[in-house]
């Protein structure tokens, strides 16, 4: 046990998935879930995703050893401000948003002296939302980023380092400005544009939704996954992370440009070795554990004669 | 039997997908194969790929019923005017290429009075390429579009598509110029986005190679899949479907500044409403069963409490 009492706030994906895995593998003595739609909390209830819901975020922080915020971005600093006054001397404040400047300039001033704030982002998740969502293995061999400040009680950081590493993932520890800039790369510009290309496909009335659909396995499908992620989420994911993600945007249409240019002109050797090049990251990827070598994401059935 | 001998010309990914399931499910008499690389046709005979490979595309054509062009768009005018002397009257001439209006006009005019053409385009594939990623489950469930001229005898026409439906696939007759614009959209596009997007994170130096590839799972990842596919196939798709896809990505960028102008606004409104717009494609697609509905493509072990 790793902490006697864990107060989740926010019952999605992210908290679901933890509060399976840490009654499973008993890494708290009490998990203790708050959600303020009644409906998340029936659900979580039902799938066992805490020991215990209410319905005040006040009183889910009671006596919590570690509280951690799994509310959108943008809702974070509120909710901090509700349970700010609730929080035990000792306490750890977490958080699992996928941006973290703005997180910590919301939350930070509300965490009272004597409470510890270690800012975390798990980098693990599916298109799929909600209190029905989450599963115990979701961060099975994925990489945690912790970006506490300078001065945070390294006990309190080696606490929540052995949570994660319990719930299945490596924890690095990140500068949160460089953290933004990687993930900006890494998540935030790739989504924005999977969802800006799905919504090309959609707009484009001389094709078809029909069409776009029936032909969508010629590549078109993987970026509906993504774009299929939840849009409160992503909404204030791009409104706090806005600086990372313009400029690494800024540098996406400034490429895009130059390969339109090569398609225009004719220009067949930059374009292969263009593809040629991007070849080797995918062999990265996958050397790393992080997808499978299957074709297809293995997602079709396959069976090759040897 | 659909045909007593085809000749597949070029011997990657779809071709052998195609040699396997014809030879599994004895749809042609005897297939041969011919490729222009030793290793390549070294690789066919040990798979299995053809009954037999030739290291002449002349010899291949030879007495074929079915002559399937499957070489990178770019190379199959060479090809057909290589092959057109030797084809038997009667027979039928096709190709698998991922444009049509392009490949139309460099076939065309070599294709001899008494031989049919009828142009195809498998909706099929995975980033993996050569003689060794064929599969013979790979045209189940996908479309097959076929764009032949409105002169083209029906009997050549049906031919073909009862062999498309036998290889596992449903089989629609279209337009060559809207194939072309469709598939700008669903493939075309996308991919061109996907491998900008790889190699915009292939350059940001402040964002090192390492730390792309660690923290890929968030998003990231999903892109390199399609931009890990066969290089000098898709410079050719671009140099050949250059109207349709500049057209596409004209727009995309339209779209992809007024997202960026609602980041740059906070203009949270507006994006959530986009967002929660290209959920409902997903579904479609998943729904028409040309993509998995589980999580993450199922790559991710997963094993939901009830």
């Amino acid at each position: 046990m790793i902490y006697d009492r864990v107060a989740l706030i926010g019952l999605g994906l992210i908290a679901g998935s933890m509060g399976l895995r840490m009654r499973q593998d008993g890494l708290a003595g009490e998990v203790v879930g708050y959600a303020r739609s009644e409906r998340t909390r029936a659900v979580a209830a039902r799938r066992g995703l805490v020991d215990r819901t209410v319905d005040d975020a006040a009183a889910a922080v009671l006596d919590a050893d570690l509280v951690v915020l799994c509310v959108p971005v943008g809702a974070m600093g509120a909710v901090a401000a509700a349970i700010a006054p609730h929080l035990k001397p000792g306490a750890t404040v977490s958080d699992v948003g996928s941006v973290k400047r703005d997180v910590i300039v919301a939350v930070g001033p509300h965490v009272p002296d004597g409470v510890h704030f270690v800012p975390a982002h798990p980098i693990a998740g599916t298109e799929q939302s909600g209190p029905e969502a989450g599963f115990p293995e979701l961060f099975d061999n994925r990489w945690c980023l912790l970006t506490p400040a300078a001065d945070t009680e390294p006990d309190a950081i080696d606490r929540l380092t052995r949570l994660w590493q319990a719930l299945g993932s490596t924890v690095d520890v990140m500068d949160p400005d460089h953290h933004d800039l990687v993930l900006a790369v890494t998540s935030h510009a790739p989504h924005l544009i999977a969802y800006t290309m799905v919504g090309v496909a959609d707009d484009l009335r001389r094709v078809t939704d029909s069409e776009v659909i029936k032909y969508s396995a010629a590549g078109f499908r993987d970026f509906t996954r993504i774009a299929a992620s939840d849009p409160v989420m992503w909404r204030d994911v791009f409104l706090n992370n806005k600086d990372a993600t313009l400029e690494v945007l800024g540098r996406f249409t400034e490429e895009l440009f130059a390969l339109q240019r090569a398609i225009r002109t004719g220009d067949g050797d930059m374009l292969q070795d263009y593809f040629t090049r991007t070849r080797a990251i995918r062999r990265g990827i996958i050397e790393a554990g992080q997808d499978t070598p299957d074709a297809d994401f293995g997602r079709h059935p396959r069976k090759v004669p040897s």
